[in-house]
């Protein structure tokens, strides 16, 4: 299979480039802006034309930026290759287009690619729905650079659990416990943001009841997990008719 | 609801006694072996016999030895009440005869009342099938008095990653490494035995993969937990119809 | 050797009580409030009065309240003993009074007997020292129903952290992080109260870097820890001499 | 500070060069086998002559091997300079080198460059030898391509805290619990090898007991904390007096 890479000299992008080098897959052609920073095979094609990116993929992979995947999804429109798209912050145009583009070729939406995140916001769903009296606590952790809190991806866990059990999270999330703050009602949703180091990324969902508890945890060890996720979502999605996927179907969950 | 509770007195059944006495429930009768150890409310019925039992429950639940859940058993063929039994080592004749009972009223069935580990199995269960290039290790920990390793709940969740994977546990498990043992094989599921200090139960259950890992944990308290999970059961299994039940049922997993 | 329980009957004093009365040695007198809810053994000597607790006692172990203390203390004066003392809350007349008994007898106060704990602080203090470059952050745990937040235990680690970093707690202490809060700055410590079911206690003191990160966890799992904890240095305290300790002397850290 | 790095293309001297190349340091010389993989400032200078890296270095950190180190261990008796040796593997005659040249130059020698694993071991020391009742088991965890076990730092942990107690820890390792094993005797120590996925060195020392347990842990996040733990060493060992150091010295633990 070739791989098309749209943002291949990118922090995730050259990680991708590296796995597929060392894999049995080649890379038909690569989209990136600024300086070249990696080597390439050499019949891979190097671009700037969405087009001429498309003509040489059996698949494309982009995690860049709305810029470069609105040329992508503009010039599939012309012709249509299945899509693995992980770039966030898509206006409104550019979701229409993925939508436009989805009827004709099979297109996987993420904004998280590690399918380890996937399915724990899968099973965390699946436990504040069936253990109601457990209470909710979410702790999140990422190294020292990160500037906002809580990750993204804590808030989407949070999302599920206050969705699981009929609550709005705005109403029950609490982000942090000072003082003389009372007992812990029922309903509300901990997210407390640790920072520290080089963590790439943690995720705790704690249930507590008297008597027990559970704790699901997910730990990123390498931005390699959002490349593996990438790339097997891919080999799923080119067996499939033409559609707007999330990666929750590429797993079956 | 009026509860009949038999092994009133045996470990966990003392905490059951206590926690019904402090909710909108009573205790209508109980049956125990030896010294009464603990009191009772006023209205109890206190009993040796499994037709005044009966005769004076909603529900029984059952935390007691095979000859006590035998006699209840029999008695109930002739008065059928739902069961919540927790009793362990069971016969076969003792065994078909729950199922005699569970044609003419709900009974329930689990030899871990802890509705935590009934939902981690599950999740396990889940992870395996799909997540499965994922290494599974588990860990599990109790005091050190327990004389049997591993656990037999982390034998259960063992026997359950591997039946998703179509694997055979027998073959696959490792309970330690040590020495020159060679890299890990992408089959062997490893559970290890923490012993120490008076941990009522913790079982961790981990998927590790390049980039990521999923670590889905459990740990018991207090053994309220298994009481509090027999109530609740109880409270499902009232309004069920005849039929032999687990907890799985009971939690609509 | 003989005890003398202040505060027998309440919650950590009952533990005390029976796990003394399942050792070698035997409890002389006891002295509670209110009704007593637990038995003694016969010779125990059930009292009001201080001076007669004292009599017939080796060593005395106080969890009961200010007043009660401060009786102990003005008989002790008279009758010195080796003394252990929980209490909390003690005001300034009732610590000079101790001070005063210090110079006539063994006097250990501590407002947390739980020797994992006293340990834990000395290795946070040492890790905060020797390890300036790492990022800390401290998550505790305790059930729904704590009132204050972060715990006493978790501010006197915290404040053991910035002690030895030559820092002013309340001015790099984080307890939430929420919204575009930038990056972490060197010298904050987040302390984070994470709370749910029945959990007794649990402190994470964490050390961030880049390439590594250490963890330093005590967990309590039943109120004992802390009957345990005052036994084991009563029984270190009466071979003292006279003299105001602390819980670290007993441990010799 | 000018570093002469020896062993600079392999997998901590990559890291060590981008480290210190980011820095205000810089790299005097380098020392390698093979071809070069990697780039080097203009200034420094490419050489395999231990002298000539040795006259353009003020301290040199050494992650290569035993003949490598030898040649710069016989050029530094002619022209000593402070050294950080990791070489593992070094045979009689090589570590009497290494004195030698630690009678003319500070000389630290670690097989664990991480500071946090030479606290962890520090502290576990003191909690084993201070808290004598508590049972003590380690689990350790890495990438499933390690072939052997326990880690060699798992067994460094858990002979320190052997000996803190007065144990041969040839007669209390205990590396799996499988079947009746009985009730866990008391100076058992469990060492636990956990594999999978690509975890870079997990380790947990726990201390458990009757109401209460600590778990220390060290968790490595990349390679890069055994070159940033050399550098740190060498900023120290260059204001010592001649001597052979270990990496407690430098963090004066």
């Amino acid at each position: 299979m070739k791989y098309g890479i749209v943002g291949a000299t990118g922090r995730v992008g050259q990680i991708l480039v590296n796995i597929i080098k060392n894999s049995d897959d080649s890379i038909g052609a690569v989209m990136f802006e600024g300086p070249q920073t990696i080597e390439f095979e050499k019949e891979t094609v190097i671009t700037n034309d969405a087009k001429t990116l498309l003509e040489n993929s059996d698949v494309v992979i982009d995690f860049s930026a709305p810029a470069a995947t609105q040329s992508v999804l503009e010039a599939a429109i012309e012709n249509p290759k299945p899509l693995v798209i992980a770039t966030t912050g898509l206006n409104d145009h550019q979701q229409n287009l993925m939508l436009e583009v989805s009827k004709l070729a099979p297109v996987l939406y993420a904004t998280n690619m590690s399918l380890g995140v996937a399915i724990l916001n899968k099973l965390v769903s699946m436990v504040s729905e069936k253990l109601r009296d457990f209470d909710i606590e979410i702790v999140e952790q990422h190294h020292h650079f990160k500037v906002d809190a809580p990750s993204g991806t804590a808030l989407t866990l949070a999302e599920s659990c206050a969705k699981a059990r009929g609550l709005d999270l705005k109403e029950v999330m609490v982000t942090g416990r000072s003082g003389h703050v009372g007992a812990r009602t029922k309903d509300e949703i901990g997210v407390f943001a640790v920072r520290g180091g080089d963590v790439v990324g943690r995720h705790t969902v704690g249930f507590y009841n008297e008597g027990e508890f559970l704790e699901l945890n997910h730990t990123a060890t390498s931005r390699e997990t959002f490349a593996r996720g990438a790339i097997k979502v891919s080999k799923w999605l080119v067996n499939q008719k033409p559609g707007l996927y999330s990666i929750n179907d590429a797993l079956g969950i």
